[in-house]
């Protein structure tokens, strides 16, 4: 089968962090879709390694690099770092993400025996700390509720999923709505503000607390639209 | 057609605070479905008119009466007050609550010119304040999310919702679990511990944000289970 390449006229989506389950699983995804996609990584072996690895899995030529380069050659930034790691990686890449739309999809989420829970983030959420640090890039909240196992196996087709877009800038949430929508089986819904990103995140909890009392990758859709 | 009446050894539903938009529609879908539930109100004449009309409109008979005799009276008592009036109302009724499961579904939100958000809780959620004010009360979160318009509408025969349960005492969240069950299109899903409840109520705000921009009655379904 030949490689699909995409339209170059078509906007770059980054992903700083893309070697983590999570970037890994929404490069592939989009990359499938016919999305040109770049993996970013602090080590640019392992960011061309897992790049190589997407593109026998989704038959879609990826890239990968180091972060910095690739939050320079993206259009669109999708930041899937690990919560300790996101104040440092976000605030070192403010020049190269200026005027970008940058998606953050970091859940501050904290573990002990009773299972997870939601850390208090000074800004309110991680999005709002990304804005904060990012004055001069359009920040939209998105992408925190997929099972990144279900995002990772291809040969699960369509996922079923609503994606919560957050965001203050119009053009920007659409902007990732429209790039949810390019995942079969995803919805890109706007569910309102930035300052309302919060819960958002937190409520990766609640699935987290599903998934282990009834053996599932629980997923959100919204009813009535 | 006659009027159907509860079996008797079913466990009677109080609702403290049913004659605002979200208890009385509870209180109707509720009774509709069988369940015996008395209408609370700080005036009794106020509950009393409210169990009238729901009675009319259910064809089942409700009865009225203020919050404490109805708590008194009730096996599961259903929160439903203003935020404003929660902390108050809730530790007026410690006395009467003992032993019970506790149904709060409070939301704390406010609301300015942008909008619906969150508000703060020093206990972390309005069902961890419900707790901490009635520690000898099973208390459980759950009906958050619910359009009162859609519950009012008894003409909407089946509705299209989770509902979202919380709680650390398993009987409690079981039993309501069960209730939301009872109410055609609901099914009652376990959520996690009373601490991860603050985002579940917050998630009301990003409900109304998306209700105004798709002009709709948003509601929560989770998906794979």
């Amino acid at each position: 089968m030949p490689l699909e390449r995409p339209s170059p006229s078509e906007p770059v989506v980054g992903i700083i962090g893309g070697t983590g389950p999570q970037g890994r699983g929404l490069g592939g995804r989009l990359a499938t879709a016919g999305v040109p996609v770049v993996i970013g990584s602090r080590e640019v072996r392992r960011a061309e390694a897992v790049a190589e690895q997407l593109t026998a899995a989704s038959r879609t030529p990826l890239r990968g690099g180091e972060n910095r380069a690739v939050a320079r050659d993206a259009d669109i930034a999708i930041i899937a770092v690990p919560w300790d790691g996101h104040a440092h990686t976000v605030q070192s890449l403010r020049e190269e993400l200026r005027g970008k739309v940058v998606v953050d999809c970091v859940n501050p989420l904290g573990f002990d025996k009773q299972g997870p829970y939601a850390i208090p983030v000074p800004e309110g959420s991680a999005a709002e700390q990304a804005q904060a640090l990012l004055p001069e890039s359009r920040v939209v909240g998105a992408f925190h509720h997929l099972s990144a196992a279900r995002l990772a196996d291809l040969s699960i087709a369509t996922l079923d999923s609503d994606v919560l877009v957050l965001g203050d800038d119009r053009d920007a949430t659409d902007i990732v709505q429209q790039l949810a929508d390019r995942i079969p089986g995803l919805r890109g819904v706007y569910a309102g503000r930035l300052r309302n990103c919060r819960q958002v995140e937190a409520l990766t909890a609640n699935l987290i607390a599903i998934n282990r009392r009834y053996r599932a990758h629980a997923g959100i859709r919204v009813t009535d639209i």
